[in-house]
Formats: structure tokens, sequence, C-alpha cells
């Protein structure tokens, strides 16, 4: 369900239309209205919210505000799991395969997508259910494509306020899933408390499509397709990790990495992976550093927000906008220092915003 | 040499004394005296230049840009080569060390340096020129403590800047040096064409001690103290750091990362050192990977200017300032969101401030 920037979010109906109409104004629900049915369970409710989330209306922002900030009580409380790795990694099919586990074992899931690609392929990963058309359809899962039409900074600034509104709801395990390919999981990693790797055997290939970096950043790796003729590379790899992993720093969270093999196809490794994941979660509560990566999330997802909104004012700005180009064009080529370009473009700002 | 942020940075001269005397004013220069010392070569004003540059007094501030927009074309024409790894790892040796080789092949080199924490110690490294007795002595080199009293933005702009003046001032071969313990060398990585860590043999105990992430900055790794006893254990280590990177994603250069041995103290390795640097450079350069480099790194700061000049704002904004520490409080103890935080925040600094 990919939604277009100015789509509107309610019921199909465009607060801009010129003639409201009374059907018009009884599809929009009072904010205790959401929150009810979000602290409910409900998720045509929920999906509703997180679409007023989404929304570009400055209407909608009041309201989204009040919802996340009635919910903000009810949440913190799921395993918040980030899932990265390159596209034909099977990141859908592992999803699809480990959130059935999960299920099975009473667990209510959520999951999220953080994909500024989906800008202009609407939705590229998450877009189409079908990719996960068992858990689209199990009541206790909840799936919400990637948030379209923003730079980065404001898909993710949605998805970290959805992930409030779904832990309000009740949901247990939520997955947030990127693309391995570029800023996204930077604002993953900050919105998790477990950040997953998935590779294919035969480890080197698909790493040419990912970031450097991000190997750094897991807290797990997860060599995917490790079934039929790829079992024994699978194995060669994870041992090859497991070594390599020793060479690099220890993670601030004091936990090795560990190096896990599972088939999404056959459902292999879920309950390990799982159990992993549990148990890392476990020791990170018993160390005190769940919580402090939490309360330290918080802290960048202020500062994040504090330099984002100084940004968009400075976007809105058309004498800015009108000269940026060229003071891009002499910085790069060396004809302005960085700082002088950025004395200029203030100076622009602050002289015509008085 | 370490500065307090107040000390004043012309002749031991404050421009603040109630006072001004004709002497004090003669010991200002005009901005085309710096400037043309600076081309010169000149040592000392190049010094001074540097000191204005860093310097907090808002006077100083307009000058410094005058010198660093005069001294911009002159700029861009060095190798700016960052160097990291833990206190202990031998940084300051083997800079004394490879300085003097590259001195040897007629290069004139600057050192600079990035430490956060000589706002607290008064210049942990560098602070100590003696710690590069011969280098500081021979007038082809130029030796630049860390800036103190600076938030590390506030630190590394400072820097970056002072590389455009070194540029200029003919120095062929640009050292910035810093702890690999934090967020420094992001900034380093963001200023510098090759960056290169220091590691131990015996890889692994001093990596304790390494920011995560910062081994997949390096563009060459360099086991330091390959000597005596610990020669053997360095060539271990080379072997296992170089079949680990290659399970790693290729850097951005498409070039692989070297793995070097040298004894800083034996003088060893820095001849090859050299070479494997200078042909990364001619490679850059002849895939066009060195001025794209340089060319987002110019973006970078720009950006980074932007966003720490509004900063900068809010930290003088007297009311937020008060507020801020209540919503840091609320924000992390997950009573308020970050976005109503950041939001709560901003509307105090809109409000007062027209």
């Amino acid at each position: 369900m990919p939604k277009s920037p100015n789509s509107e979010p309610l019921g199909g109906k465009s607060e801009e239309s010129p003639r409201p109409t009374a059907r018009k104004r009884r599809s929009v629900r009072a904010v205790h209205e959401y929150v009810d049915g979000i602290l409910a369970g409900d998720r045509v409710l929920l999906g509703q919210a997180i679409t007023i989330v989404e929304s570009h209306l400055a209407r909608h922002r009041e309201m989204a505000r009040q919802i996340i900030e009635a919910c903000l009580p009810h949440a913190n409380r799921s395993l918040r799991i980030g899932i990265t790795g390159t596209p034909g990694v099977g990141k859908s099919t592992f999803i699809e395969s480990f959130g059935q586990a999960l299920l099975e074992k009473g667990q209510r899931i959520a999951v999220l997508a953080i994909d500024p690609s989906s800008q202009l392929s609407r939705g590229s990963i998450l877009g189409d259910k079908t990719r996960m058309s068992k858990l689209s359809i199990d009541t206790n899962a909840f799936i919400r494509p990637s948030p379209a039409g923003r730079s980065l900074g404001g898909v993710a600034r949605n998805t970290r306020e959805t992930i409030i509104l779904c832990e309000a709801a009740g949901y247990d395990v939520l997955f947030v899933e990127t693309v391995g390919v570029g800023q996204s999981e930077i604002a993953v990693h900050s919105m998790v408390d477990y950040f997953l790797l998935l590779l294919l055997p035969g480890a080197g290939d698909e790493l040419q499509g990912i970031k450097r970096g991000i190997v750094e950043m897991a807290d797990g790796i997860l060599i995917n397709k490790a079934d039929g003729d790829r079992l024994s590379l699978a194995r060669q790899a994870k041992k090859d990790y497991s070594r390599a992993l020793h060479l690099f720093p220890p993670k601030t969270s004091g936990q090795a990495v560990e190096v896990l093999l599972a088939s999404a196809l056959e459902g292999k490794g879920m309950v390990e992976t799982w159990n992993s994941i549990q148990a890392y979660a476990q020791q990170a509560k018993e160390s005190g550093y769940f919580e402090q990566r939490r309360s330290e999330q918080a802290l960048y997802w202020l500062q994040e927000s504090i330099v984002g909104r100084l940004l968009d004012a400075l976007k809105e700005h058309e004498a800015v906008q009108k000269m940026k180009p060229q003071i891009e064009e002499a910085v790069q080529n060396g004809r302005m220092s960085p700082f002088e370009g950025a004395e200029r473009l203030l100076n622009l700002f602050n002289k015509s915003n008085k």
C-alpha cells in the first residue's frame, strides 16, 4: 500500500477538497478515538493513526503529536530488531519465516520498514504485502510499508514515531527492515535494540552492495539461504566471519557478535536465531546496557529532530534555496571555503527571516 | 603550546585589555601581511594566522575569514593523511620517523591534530612538541597542537581551516593525528585523502580502546612496533587482517586495504608505507575518486558548518539552555517523545528570538 506524499490519509477523503461534506467530517476521528483504538489493539485504527503521523498536512501534525504523546506511556515495551542486507539476500522471506516462528511462540509482531528509495520506486521493500503473504493475514501481525515521499530524515522520524504507536498497540517484537546500501541503516541502528545483518553463503559477492561500516554495526550476523548445495559454503562463511570479527573492536554492548545460519526457505535456524536474540537482550538488560542504549537513542532522536527542523526552515527559505546551488558549486570546486559558504547562506537566512 | 580558550592570540597582548596601547596595536598585523607571510612559507606568520583562526573573539573571526578565503586559491594541493590509533600504539613516534623519511625525500610536511580530550588535559596529543623533537626543529616541518577549549565541532572546523592555511604555505604532506576512541575520527576521515589506522602486533588487545567502525574507515592499516620479539606476532597479525578485510565490504575508493608492517623505533617500513600511500593516491587520482572524495568532503563541511552555526545559536539562547536539561531528562526517561522535546525547545527558541 504505497502512498504518494500528498495522498490524503483518512478514508479516501481529502481535507483539502474545496467543499467539505458532512460525510467527510465524520471520517475524521478524534484523537482519543485513535488512542483508545490503538490501546485496544485495533489494527485498522492503528493503521489510520500511522497515516496521520506520516501526513504532511499541518493539522495532522498536531493530531499526530497528541496521539504519540498519549501512546508514549504505553510504549517502550517491545523488543526492537533491525534487519538489513542487500536486495536478494532474502530479508522479506526471512521475516516471513522468522515472524511465523515467533507467532507460534505467542508473540505479537509488527514489521516496519525504512527505504528512502521508495520515494522513487513507491515502496521497493514491503510495498508489496504479498511478499509476506502469511504474516499479512495473521491477526497477531501488523505490516506497514515504508513511508514514502520524504527525505530520509522524515522517513526515519515517521518510523521512529510509528514504533511508539505499535508498542502501545501491544506488539511484542518489532522489526524494522532496511536495505543496507545507504544512510538508512544508521537511522535504523539508532532505533533498535538489536541489529541483524543478513548475508549470503559464499561470503563476499553480495558485500559489493553493502555500505562499509554496516558490518561493524551489527549485533548479529545471519547467513541466510544455508540450505542445499549452499550449506557447506554457509558453514565456511560462518567460520570465517566468526574468526574475522575477533579482529575488530568489541561492541559497546560488551557482547560478542554471533554468526548464525538459517534457511528461511526451509524454515531452519529460526528458533536458534530467536534464542540468540533473546539471550542477547537478557544479558543487555542485566548489564544495564539495554536501558542505556535506549536512553542514548532517545537523546539522539531529540538532537536529530532539532537539527531536522532547523534545516527544514532553511529548505523552506526561498532566497536561501535560490542561492544554494551556486554556493555548493563554488565550495565543491574549491573557489569558496565551506565555512564562507555556510556564512553566506545563514546571513541570507537571518536577514530576510526577520 | 596548549592554549586556553580565552588566551589571546597575538603576541601576548589581550585585545580585551582596558587601555589599548600603541604598542599593542602594532602587534596586530593586517590580513594581507599574514597572507603574504603564509604564501612565502613564513612559519611564524602561519602560526599566528592559525591562532587567529582558532580565536573566539568576534573581530578575529572576520580576519580569519579573510585570511582563509585569500589562501584558498593556493590550497588543495597537498596529500592529506589521517593517522589514528589508541594511545600507546606509537602515533607520535611513527609520525616522527615517517616524517623524517619524507623530509629526506624533499617533502615539506605539516602535522596537525584533533583531540577533543585536550579540552580537559590541555593537549594530550602533540601538546608536547618534544615528542616529535627532530621534526619540530626541521625548517621544512610545521607542527601544530590540537586547538583546545572548543567542542569537537569547533576543534574539527579549526583544523579543517588550518589545512587550507598550511597548504597555501606550501606543505606537501599534511598529517592529521587523532586518538581513535571517539567521534573525532569521523571528522578526520572527512578531511583527509588517506586514513591510516595504527595497530599493535598481537592484534586484539588494543582494540578494546578503539571505537567500532574505525577499522572499516581505514584506507590502510599499519602494524607498528613490528620489531624484535614482536616481529613474528606482527607478521601473523598482518596475515589475519589481510584475510579478515576480504570479508568486509570494499571501500568506495575501489582499492583494497593494504596491511603494512613498520617499526618507528628502527625506522623500518617507512619507505614501503610511503610507496603504498603514493600508489593509493595515484590510482585514486586516475580513477577520479580523489577529486570526487574532496568534493564530497567540501559539501560535508558546508553542511556541518550550517548545522553547527544553527546549533550554536540555540546554545547561546538562555531560555532554551535553561529548559534543555528538563526536556532531556523527560526524553531519556520516556516521559516525553524526542519529537515533542524538539518541538518545545524550538518553539521557545522561535518565540523569544523574534
